[in-house]
């Protein structure tokens, strides 16, 4: 790939971009609005100057309801020699160019998995998708060339490509992504009107559970609207092992014992389903969660304290793979739980003590 | 407070008797494995031998389903001037009490807000309790002397008093704890049987959602069963939220304008109120979320990587306040964002970006 064209310089396009001109291909850049395009092309991520003939790759990053149509007059000027769009949905747009009778066998659908809580050009970073899930989505009609551009470019930002069909990817991201989100609002929303004096009970548990129903709506009200049927099928699930659990926990309130085993089975068998979905979800480098062994410290909110347990748990030569901060409710104290090898723990909890941490095992 | 009896040495039982036993109070700690209350005796938590006359304070540490027989025997018996137990739900117990027919104003329910993924005595700590919040439910006929020795113990175990009425807590805990449990069950569920292609898109939203629903059924049956009607009346309440958000995306998916502004405007409902709900859930210290500036470092995965981060950041004099680590799929490489105080954001990332850091910003 020598030149491609990013149609939408907003956080994907113009990331996109930077990644692309900083390994050497010549980027240019167009937005519906020419400031972005400016901007965009300020930060070094290629030219707003038109092209002077058909490029490599154009890199369509509209709106999910926009995508159609901007792709449709693109190939209709014969722009470039392939055509991606970035949309996190799939389905929706293809069915939407066929149904404009375009011969699609230069076009292909992706969606990189990354997304920021920021947007525009401003908060692009040619660094954005690197290790993180690049889905393509060719059919048997794509041509090969144009599958080794989109390729070529995922390899340029350092992504991982995953190819699949287009409907099997939404209806994946409705799983992974939007049907938990709808979720996570809900129990969200019982805490609205709740009591002062519950809400001060919120422990680690109920924080990680919400913590995505913070996002902005409008973006969300975008995402769902272009994937409405995988999520309400996802939903419509849920739904009926919640009618099923508010069952057995009415029966648990039998005083009728066989009622009650009956409940117990029904809520076990819920969170026994539970365990087997979540060990399913990929812990660090996308491969089965591994047993790490946590090693607790006591900490207050002097400055400098994760900064010292740190350093001092480098000289001992210990790999933190993981971390997690637990605040205390009220109190300036907090527990810091470091994650790490089995074979590191006992090492990092002496050397911790050591140097006078106080360690929780 | 001068001498306490511990019945019931597991996890709680133990760590109670370790933070009394640490600030000078005689404890003496009994199980009904006598086993267990020697090995907790052999930890430092007290004296296994039976007290001569009453104690203080009776500390009956029993799962939910024995509280009530444990804490009537111990009352006839007259082993202590106050009675206090620790389980997890206190309207049942207290209401199995009253069926006795005996005198409860000597005894004070309670209920310490802190777990741990391991139990009986072997993982206590004294300081399991610190910063915790640990809620009280006397009525209006507690003596107040059994109301202090309570306050006392807290104290003792450096935990924060919260005075809640009995089912006022039993509903509080089903909204921050049992009910997002069994919801964070019941999306990981969804991933059982999911394809492999859809569960390598896990991000960092979903692997949050599901943490909780990797815990052990048996402990979370024996929770649940001794709180079934609170949590099954905030299950209803979500599924009626589930069913129009349900209905609202099947409009979404109608090609009449009016249908699909009304499910937009249905979704969006839910949305906000999560956003509303999900501020109420204390961040740091209690306090309502303080709104953090994220510094992002891009790391690989060598062994003190985090270290010489934290280190460096020590050395900018800047304070973290929280951490999260946000691992690629596939990849040996990672992003950590730093959590920290807003006018911190810019000597941070200079001064990690002087020492070689990938920022992105």
């Amino acid at each position: 790939m020598r030149t491609a064209l990013v149609i939408g310089t907003g956080l994907i396009g113009t990331s996109a971009a930077l990644a692309l001109a900083q390994r050497g291909v010549v980027v240019h850049l167009t937005d519906h609005d020419p400031g972005q395009a400016r901007t965009a092309a300020a930060l070094g991520a290629g030219t707003d100057a038109e092209p002077e003939g058909p490029v490599d790759l154009a890199i369509v990053a509209a709106p999910p309801a926009h995508v159609a149509g901007v792709l449709a007059d693109a190939m209709r000027r014969g722009v470039a020699r392939g055509y991606l769009d970035v949309a996190s949905v799939k389905g929706g747009p293809r069915r939407e160019l066929e149904a404009l009778g375009l011969d699609l066998s230069a076009y292909i659908g992706s969606h990189p998995m990354s997304g920021r809580e920021k947007s525009g050009p401003l908060a692009a970073t040619g660094d954005l998708f690197e290790g993180r899930p690049w889905v393509l989505t060719p059919t048997r009609d794509t041509d090969t060339e144009v599958l080794n551009l989109a390729l070529e470019l995922v390899s340029h930002c350092r992504a991982v490509p995953v190819v699949m069909d287009a409907d099997a990817h939404d209806r994946a991201v409705a799983l992974v992504s939007h049907m938990p989100h709808l979720v996570s609002s809900m129990v969200a929303a019982r805490l609205e009107h709740a009591e002062e004096a519950a809400v001060r009970l919120c422990g680690q548990g109920i924080r990680d559970v919400t913590r995505i129903a913070a996002s902005d709506p409008g973006m969300w009200i975008d995402i769902l609207s272009a994937n409405p049927g995988p999520v309400a099928d996802l939903l419509t699930d849920v739904a009926a092992d919640l009618e099923e659990t508010v069952r057995s926990l009415r029966s648990l309130q039998s005083s009728d014992d066989v009622k009650r085993r009956a409940g117990a089975d029904g809520v076990q068998d819920v969170l026994r389903r539970g365990n087997a979905g979540q060990v399913r979800v990929p812990g660090k480098h996308g491969a089965a969660p591994r047993a790490y062994e946590v090693v607790a410290v006591l900490i207050d909110d002097q400055p400098g304290q994760l900064a010292r347990i740190f350093a001092d748990a480098g000289q001992a030569g210990v790999n933190i793979e993981d971390v997690r901060i637990e605040h205390a409710t009220g109190q300036q104290a907090g527990l810091v739980q470091l994650m790490v090898e089995p074979k590191s723990a006992v090492v990092l909890s002496s050397a911790l003590r050591e140097r006078g941490w106080a360690i929780r095992q």
